[in-house]
């Protein structure tokens, strides 16, 4: 162990006229006659850097080298943070690959998903890449610490069921011992539960869906982001808390994040206050009206979701609509109605996409046997959920966000794998 | 929807004189000849609430009823919160079961581990249940707020892998389509690749194993805290950031759920600052001297584990040890060694159990290729993940936590099961 600690490039401003050992990466290299300038990266972020270039003649540095350097900390207005660091020593750590199809300061938009996959580790030390999953991780942070502050509790629920929620389709099957298991579509009955026991609940966790299409929006296995809240007046105190929600977290990201989310959109991030809540009778009128489609009748496709969100951009200057009232033969058995052939159940577009899906449930045991027997299922094959709804389960509506499209949509991706550090899809589990 | 706005009990210390809606359960009853007395509980608190009995015969009121309260605040010594509401009108808005194994307000201890999940909800609505998965969703906060702190990023890593970490045993294997995929053991691959990318991260999820053993600290499925950081000296560094990042969690559970945990303790969380460090071999010596045990050799029994901890506890008044430089034949392949035959691994003993693995890695891809043939594997099995060896990866090192098994000793439960919202073992897929 080296008896002078390892600082952070973050602490050098503190240890100016002082002796300091760094480790990181080679990010960038300039290479002069007498002078060699090393940009030398960690996890707080980077500093310049200098050495004699015969003192690192031997050691033939090169880019996204794992280093370790000793050397004396001195304000230098030159740099651009304001601090140089005077190499005493460099010591490679663990040398880089002498060919790699790009660096950690190449500029890669125009390296391909596949090669970014196939190199993550690298592709996540470039900014363009790291900072999709940075802004990633801090939305996580900011939805449990919202929902937190509003007496939610975190849950963890199991992803191995026995069945699934919405009577078996596209389930994974999993051998478990000498019976058969799937992976959970969604935690839906068991934030469900959950509010029986804890009246508000959030979990962060992984779903799988056995859907085979291979879009810019599906993936086999995605992170969903998913409260559930009892004793509600209906599916508007969903939607309000949504508003709420993402009001905080975005206010969060453009406080915490500004420089970052430049890079990526013209604007700091709205409001979502007052994104407006339009009924699904109303969408469908309006899409006749402005864009004369008469076949969007059941569901909204993709180019209705792109089209409601263009007119909502245009009224309220945010590209963003609750759609409600969906017809209630398009929404799982457990939905509450709201008109005899409507749902109380509504989606969010966010930027021509659904990020969001939610809505009030049904709370009544007899009401969700009347459903899932309207459904063609049997009652007793729910048994096991259906028991909960007699310990005082009280009125309940919640979402479900998917975060590849919340992140994809914040920073104006195309395609949902960009937004995911490991994307599965029908051809894809490694790596 | 109704004009006023539904009060959480937290907030009626500020509406002293006014009208409020509550919602709630009802947690107590006393029913006297001329007055009754409900304890309504919403996820905020609880609170009493006063009628004339004549006023709610026609209701039949019971425990556990979900219910909605209109009624006047007032301040009232007796009352325990210094506050009663007097209620103008009730209304039921589900009613629990006339039969119940047992209340939320029961005294549940007597109630089996079985019968608490086959009504869960009702079990969570118990403080003695509930007040366990506060405290793990407390666990959580704490754990990913500390390691934010020191720059570490919190990763999402798929669940749905092409093979497993430590050379395929014990995996649950997946219908993936035309091909078979398997669920993960640890995210401890890409854990690594993460540090590559990010020099420090964090992972809070899933994993799986498909053990048969039925014993009291496993399940199949269990949810584990790992991180993994760059750039270390040595696995000192790991457990240093151990006792810290436990202390940091221990503390603000001391602060935050002092009464709580007091139910379950005879003392507040211990600082883990000095837990101390005991080489594998000196575990041997001192079990041999102290126990007379020649029969732990290779690896630590349950018996040693509490006999350990004992020791511990006697010399340090703190029942927990790092046990470092386990035989390296019994880590997995990735494991850095710290002399020829044993490893920089260690385990963390909490109340004569381990609820940490972690060390240091490998991080030259040859050193890798050696300790994958040395196992009678092949390595280019291997190679996506070796691939990753070649992009500056740095000393590295981390460690994981089972969250069930860290709840199960701060809180002295004797079976991690009582942990788990919804254990999965051998026998159990449901509920």
């Amino acid at each position: 162990m080296s008896a002078v600690r390892r600082s952070f490039v973050s602490e050098l401003h503190d240890r100016a006229g002082k002796t300091v050992i760094l480790r990181g990466w080679v990010y960038r290299l300039r290479v002069l006659a007498k002078t060699t300038f090393i940009i030398l990266r960690d996890c707080t972020g980077e500093t310049q850097c200098v050495a004699s270039s015969e003192s690192l003649r031997d050691l033939h540095l090169k880019l996204d080298d794992a280093i370790e350097i000793h050397g004396a900390v001195r304000s230098d207005d030159r740099a651009k943070t304001g601090i140089e660091v005077e190499i005493t020593s460099t010591k490679i750590l663990n040398r880089a690959a002498n060919v790699l199809p790009f660096n950690s300061s190449s500029d890669i938009t125009d390296v391909s998903t596949d090669i970014r996959l196939e190199y993550r580790p690298l592709a996540l030390r470039n900014d363009w890449v790291g900072d999709v999953f940075r802004i990633q991780a801090a939305i996580l942070k900011s939805f449990r610490q919202y929902l937190t502050a509003k007496h939610f509790t975190e849950i963890v629920s199991s992803k191995i069921v026995a069945g699934g929620t919405e009577g078996g389709t596209n389930l994974f099957t999993i051998k478990y011992f000498d019976r058969v298991a799937y992976l959970a579509q969604s935690p839906q009955f068991y934030k469900e539960h959950g509010v029986a026991g804890f009246e508000r609940v959030f979990e962060t966790g992984h779903v799988y869906r056995a859907e085979p299409h291979a879009t810019s929006r599906h993936l086999t296995e995605y992170y969903s982001l998913d409260f559930e809240m009892g004793f509600i007046d209906g599916p508007e105190d969903v939607i309000q808390l949504e508003r709420e929600l993402l009001t905080f977290i975005f206010r969060q990201l453009n406080t915490e994040y500004a420089s970052t989310l430049a890079r990526y959109r013209s604007a700091p991030l709205p409001s979502m206050i007052d994104v407006p809540i339009w009924d699904f009778t109303e969408c469908l009128e309006r899409l006749r009206l402005e864009f004369s489609r008469s076949d969007v009748v059941d569901d909204l496709d993709p180019e209705a979701e792109r089209q409601l969100c263009r007119m909502a951009e245009q009224e309220t200057g945010i590209p963003a609509v609750f759609v409600l009232g969906f017809p209630l033969s398009s929404r799982p058995f457990y939905t509450y109605p709201r008109t005899e052939t409507s749902a109380a159940g509504f989606d969010l577009l966010l930027n021509g996409l659904e990020i969001t899906t939610g809505g009030q449930r049904l709370h009544r045991r007899q009401d969700l046997e009347r459903a899932i027997m309207a459904r063609g299922l049997s009652p007793a094959s729910f048994e096991s959920h259906l028991k909960m709804f007699e310990l005082g389960m009280p009125p309940h509506g919640g979402l479900a966000i998917g975060l590849e499209r919340l992140t994809a949509q914040i920073l104006g991706l195309s395609n949902v794998r960009e937004a995911t550090l490991y994307p599965r899809d029908r051809y894809r589990v490694t790596p």
